[in-house]
């Protein structure tokens, strides 16, 4: 089609971005590239320096998101085989929070010469923890004073946001908060690399910067938290929002170089890699909830209305698409878990096994685990190794495993933490059902759709006909997505997503037998997760603080 | 020295027999030979029918015990290079219970022509537990009938013991049953074999055979639990009582030329493995309880007065030596539970390092685990892979680790399992404690005391100096001592231990510091201890009992 209109996505992932090239008309994806930071994820020290850098630090080099720019965009174009000229907008999509100090030129503060060696000058990746004391103090500052903010994000706010860390250089490095002007999502510095404007958007300010109904947090309560951070939202943060799906600008002369894209086409509102998704995986109407399934599972879905559901992470308008409210949840651990237990607790033997059937070790586990009926393993366990997210918000629960016997397998305790995962959803979706935010389908995007077992066992465990995504790339997907409707060649992201997004629709059907088999163990479940996580026994925080006496 | 006299010990466990040659004057171990029973343990199938035997079944060939009198026994005294004209006297000491049905003249069901075909003509092992509907009745009745023998069991009468099987047979094959004139130990069948006297010990009559204050249960008792039942212990069961260390008789004419040892020396009355090698781990007097530790832990200690202490196995008049009441309590899984776990929960790389650094998987995890200080790893966990035999008497009760987390490696989870067991007795000491019957000293016998961490672990634990007998062959030691007293060259089993036995007093002693910290994770366990195990909640029955429905 010698007519044919392309659009770019590009994912900020972790450790690299990725730049996916797709036909606007119908979704194919046609060329992509990847490229990896060069600084990666700077936790033991400061590259410019070589200072060691204390426990919880993780920091970014704000270039080597333009590097991907530079090298992933052009790459993908020329993997695409297409004419740049056919390119019509470009978005991104980054992790988050992932904030950074700016000039009120955006120029970040770790490239203003003779700050390079301070590492409060530079980005503060996701998790980066060392805000945890300040982060805990607004906690307890917003609950005595009671902020009507706070029902909004499950009742937590967390140390990765932009609050915490915020108050962290405010109290670490004085001068370098009374330098910057901006204190910005990478998510939305990227897009003013792209169009020159500083566009905070919906997702990201809401989430993660406490904006809600128009409002931050008021200056008494920051005078509250320090006298010196008086001001803040007012001084450093506020600034024009833009909905998902807009277009925040044009892209320049300069950044039309780095890409080799066309001068001035759309460059959308920032995103936030779960959140983009939701259109590429057809899941934007209320009631399809969306689980990017991958070491850790993030849960998003549009709703009618407002309403606060315990535990959650947040509700914000507009946070997943404009016009709705954008509910998200979350599972601390998922994958990681899996690949915890198979690092640490499975033998050799199956190892070898999966070697010799030419499969992962992960697929033996679970080809082995589900040749038997539920409930033949005997066990149940807890899903909280990482901690829990929702709806108990926790960091300081860990893992548990109930009913081990002297015949009990390492493939049964594997399908066992399986299931644990599946029964921590299902807490999930229960608590938005009894909140009165329904869910009605399952949609799954991330690398363990793969795994069939698996989405059998969660459509079976919710009781839900589970989706999922026809892509290996669903952020970059959404956010070419999100090009399109920016640069107008859909009415609308939704509307974009019916045209560009893959999802198989209901590929796995809850199994009645097994299902009712799955109550009981869930039941067991609740039993322990409440015994545990509710304050009956806090074995799991004092055996935590024991552990970290020993350590000191 | 020209002079030295000998005694035979012949240490019957599951698969083999043992004879060792010991020193009368001071117990040195001159020669030893094992002899394996030719049919070892018939679980699958009826050696001579080639008929299936159902699950729970577990019987042996009485004559496979003739054959250890019969091989073993010459030959260690070949090793030993003595003249068999200088032994004195012979010990036995047997598993249990492990009864058999026989005629009048001890002849052995399974050997009266015709009946060889019938599984139930042959020796019940103790792990046959096909009896434990049996088992149910007995318990149910009597607790209804408030019957005062049942506090002597902690409670509870095994399926393992004289009156489940004895029902089980009257049940399925009453024909054999009516025949059966004795329905006796394999401990005092052995006995009668080699000095042609029928006499019950005192032991396992106590123990095993509910024989309480000369009494054992009622006919009233009996009829209940089926009419035809009525008269069984009067009919087949009670018989002389010997007291451990007695002679039961001389080495009769036939069993001398067996064995090659002199007719008419002295033969001491049957014993039990675990009863039996308290002399031989000088552990005689009140206070001083000896755990023989190996893949369950069985704990004897002998006390002053008679009082029901709360799930511990029995106490018997005389149970471990004449004249004192002996106390028994058990945990079912030890060893065994260890070995689960590096079989199941242990990856490849541990069994190369201990490979290349030339020690035991088991040693190179403790040496890892114990690196760390108590309470490092995070962990507590629960140590009833194989149930809970003392202080909660539950077969149905499972393994529970809580605190993992995704930096939980896996000798912490290792080491998580030695401490689980460590509380373990620790509940069983208190519990002991409690009652009015002191714990003192803690005395080791079993392969686990060569591990010297988890020695210095259950010092720690239980704050109480811990000693370790000095021999491989504690048991046999222990039935030779009792050959030695039998034959008169000692006034009582306890002059003969201290003689003959072997032992390091107070070898580890508890640490302070560590104690102090165990104490805090010993709260937590009693915590989940109480929790899982006492009706609070009863997931590990449900998850036991979805486990059975599954595999149907």
């Amino acid at each position: 089609m010698e007519d044919d209109k392309y659009v770019v996505g590009v994912d900020y992932g972790t450790l690299s971005g990725r730049a996916l090239v797709v036909r606007v008309s119908d979704g194919e994806e046609v060329g992509t590239a990847v490229h990896e930071y060069p600084h990666a994820v700077m936790d033991a020290e400061l590259t410019a320096t070589g200072e060691k850098l204390p426990p919880e630090w993780a920091l970014q080099v704000p270039h080597d998101y333009r590097e991907v720019l530079q090298k992933a965009v052009p790459a993908a174009i020329k993997a695409a085989g297409i004419d740049p000229a056919d390119v019509i907008g470009i978005a991104t999509d980054f992790t988050a929070s992932t904030p950074m100090p700016a000039l009120a030129d955006g120029t970040p503060m770790c490239e203003v010469p003779g700050l390079e060696s301070r590492p409060h000058a530079y980005v503060k990746l996701w998790k980066h923890h060392a805000g945890q004391a300040q982060a805990d103090r607004i906690n307890a500052l917003a609950r005595e004073r009671g902020e009507d903010w706070l029902p909004r994000y499950g009742g937590f706010i967390s140390s990765e946001w932009e609050y915490a860390k915020a108050l962290q250089i405010l109290e670490e490095d004085p001068e370098m908060y009374e330098r910057m002007d901006h204190w910005l999502e990478a998510a939305d510095w990227i897009v003013w690399q792209l169009c020159g404007e500083y566009v905070r958007n919906a997702c990201t300010a809401g989430y993660k910067g406490i904006l809600q109904d128009g409002d931050y947090p008021s200056e008494d309560f920051e005078a509250a938290l320090n006298p010196a951070f008086k001001g803040f939202a007012a001084s450093k943060l506020a600034h024009r929002i833009g909905q998902l799906g807009e277009r925040a600008g044009g892209l320049t002369a300069e950044a039309a170089k780095w890409t080799g894209l066309p001068e001035g086409i759309a460059v959308a509102v920032g995103n936030v890699d779960a959140h983009v998704t939701a259109p590429a995986a057809k899941a934007m109407e209320p009631g399809q909830m969306l689980a990017i399934m991958g070491t850790s599972t993030c849960h998003v879905m549009n709703g009618d209305s407002l309403v606060d559901v315990p535990g959650m992470c947040g509700v914000v308008d507009g946070g997943i698409a404009a016009g709705k409210y954008g509910y998200e949840a979350g599972q601390s651990g998922v994958g990681d878990i899996f690949a915890w237990y198979v690092k640490n607790q499975v033998p050799g033997r199956y190892f070898d096994e999966a070697e010799a059937a030419g499969k992962s070790v992960h697929q033996h586990l679970t080809d082995l685990a589900f040749e038997e009926p539920v409930g033949a393993h005997g066990l149940v366990a807890l899903d909280w190794h990482n901690g829990n997210r929702s709806v108990l918000v926790d960091t300081n629960l860990s893992g548990v495993i109930v009913g081990q016997t002297l015949a009990t397998k390492a493939e049964q305790g594997y399908r066992a933490l399986l299931e644990a995962t599946a029964f921590g959803t299902r807490v999930i979706v229960e608590t938005f059902n009894a909140a009165g935010v329904s869910v009605t389908e399952f949609v799954v995007a991330g690398g363990l759709l793969k795994n069939p077992h698996l989405m059998q066992l969660y459509a079976d465990v919710l009781r839900l006909p589970l989706s999922t995504i026809v892509s290996d790339q669903g952020p970059a997907l959404g956010s070419a997505i999100h090009a399109a409707a920016a640069a107008g060649a859909y009415a609308s992201v939704a509307d974009a997503g019916e045209a560009m997004g893959r999802v198989e629709r209901g590929k796995y059907q809850p199994n009645q037998e097994a299902a009712d088999a799955y109550d009981r163990l869930f039941a067991e479940y609740q039993l322990i997760h409440d015994y545990f996580g509710r304050g009956a026994n806090d074995v799991m925080k004092r055996l935590k603080a024991m552990r970290k006496e020993a350590h000191s």
